[in-house]
């Protein structure tokens, strides 16, 4: 927020948490509308996966291409001016092509892969990474235990990326399943921020709720900080009249044969957040949510889309006030 | 070599021991001259190391690209239109970039290692590399067993990629080693091409002599079944009127206080060989050598070069006979 000197105005801290495409969107948003420092990005990894001996975060990439200006507009994914010479060749040599891997992409996967091995964290090659690419605000990944996403279907249970990628989120889903997120250890940084007294606000970025979110409230100690954070937290609903902007959210939510409703995103994060933030489209649904709602425009094509719907949700925050006064009221 | 229908004729079995880039120009005018199934080709891992977490064989690459009609004819390493989106990325998260990797090349280092690390030999993954690129000669490793070429210098011992990449080959060089060579196995293909009745002749390429040859000879069963072998053993001398074409072998000679002669060259194959092929720059040396020579021309400059001397080598080979029959002459 720009005070009447054009200077971005410090609320305090703000922490988001979110996935990729969808959450990388209001993160820059958010990213561009605060003092970079202010804000503590929690990203999902529990589409992370092992990839031709590379280690691949998916989610982390494209928030941190997205912070970066790197990222491809067109996609949503990946980086911009890519190539794919890499891909072509490993198919001449018989190599898997199914998820597919651009030129300067690799290096990303290549050098995370080199520095893990070499014992350093997910945490500090993030990090570094981010800071290498400019970006001020600090990028975490929720965890620097391996979590797994898997997804239970008819077929039986698929890795996530096979779900996602290899089988374009084709089979139903049955459930999903979060492997290793009862043992590990969330980013303390994030637990840190969440107990801070100057944290201003938690955002919930419009990313699957399923898919992207529930892992990282899947890490217990997480959950319980988020649970128990003085300062409001706010979702932005991914449904814009009962569809996604882009994913399987609504797929999905049929087939767990929940509505697809606002009022089922505000119960999926009961008792953990204060406000759903929804769009116009779905004013109607305002009254029935156990939540308050904050109405406006989530659809973000342009970048001041973004940072208006940062605006508006950082606007939203601040009228909640604290959790503590709020729940007293 | 073809007969009068234009079919290339078998001669029997051909074995060919090369290096790099001096050594795929040869390999690949044998590989045209002759029925592609009779051609051996035991390259040099010598140089081979780890890089980024990759499994990098830099000689082999050579020869593969080579034969498939995938190497850059300008560098002498590395594919054509290679692009290197990559390297640009890399160095952009502060990664290692004084080795560089074509986001082609790539493929074949990260699918090469993925395989090794599955538990696939270099012999089998380089022979099935060969195949998918509809390579039909017999492309191996001279072992599937780690030897690292060991370059000592006044500075220290450098492996030999930091000598010769990083380094561009400035440091003196007192002595080289050849790390695991000793207790290594040589591929069991070239053994058993060597031990084989039906082997024509063996053909030392012009490489390096003491980078790229050595190492290949330092593994004691292989220089026993060269020594052994009833077929005649041709090298093609590197020097042209003392110097290299391409590459540090008159550089090493000297520091080596070796003269930069073909006789020398001779000498350091003593043993092993039945004749040398040498340039015509360098005619008035044949009568010094002390095995038959060959005078042609050695520069390969086009593709006909090329092939014009793989056929001489071919032919100077079976004008020698056995080596049984030369010795008892």
């Amino acid at each position: 927020m720009k005070d009447k000197s054009g200077q971005r105005k410090s609320l305090g801290k703000v922490v988001a948490l979110c996935g990729g495409v969808g959450g990388a969107k209001l993160a820059l948003g958010l990213y561009r509308v605060l003092p970079p420092d202010d804000l503590v990005l929690c990203v999902n990894t529990g589409d992370d996966f092992e990839h031709l001996g590379l280690h691949v975060s998916p989610d982390l990439d494209t928030v941190l291409y997205t912070l970066a200006g790197l990222n491809n507009p067109e996609t949503g994914w990946g980086r911009r001016d890519e190539t794919w010479t890499f891909m072509r060749a490993l198919e001449a040599l018989g190599g898997e092509t199914w998820f597919r891997l651009g030129d300067g992409d690799l290096a990303t996967h290549l050098e995370r892969t080199r520095r893990l091995r070499s014992g350093e964290s997910l945490t500090a090659v993030t990090r570094d990474f981010a800071r290498r690419l400019r970006i001020r605000a600090d990028l975490l990944p929720m965890t620097d235990d391996p979590v797994r996403t898997l997804v239970e279907t008819p077929e039986g249970v698929m890795p996530f990326q096979r779900y996602f990628v290899a089988r374009r989120c084709e089979p139903a889903v049955l459930r999903l399943r979060f492997d290793g997120a009862e043992p590990a250890q969330p980013s303390p940084v994030v637990i840190a921020a969440l107990r801070s007294p100057e944290l201003a606000v938690v955002v919930i970025c419009p990313s699957n709720p399923y898919l992207s979110v529930d892992p990282i409230l899947a890490l217990p100690a997480l959950r319980t900080a988020l649970a128990d954070c003085a300062a409001p937290v706010v979702a932005i609903s991914p449904l814009i009249g009962g569809q996604a902007v882009k994913g399987p959210t609504a797929k999905i939510m049929a087939e767990l044969a929940v509505p697809q409703t606002q009022a089922s995103i505000a119960r999926h994060y009961d008792g953990l957040i204060d406000g759903l933030v929804i769009d116009r489209t779905d004013r109607q649904d305002a009254a029935a949510l156990p939540v308050p709602a904050r109405i406006t425009r989530t659809l973000m094509n342009s970048l001041d889309d973004r940072e208006a719907l940062a605006r508006e949700v950082l606007d939203f925050g601040a009228s909640l006030g604290d959790r503590a006064t709020a729940r007293q009221v």
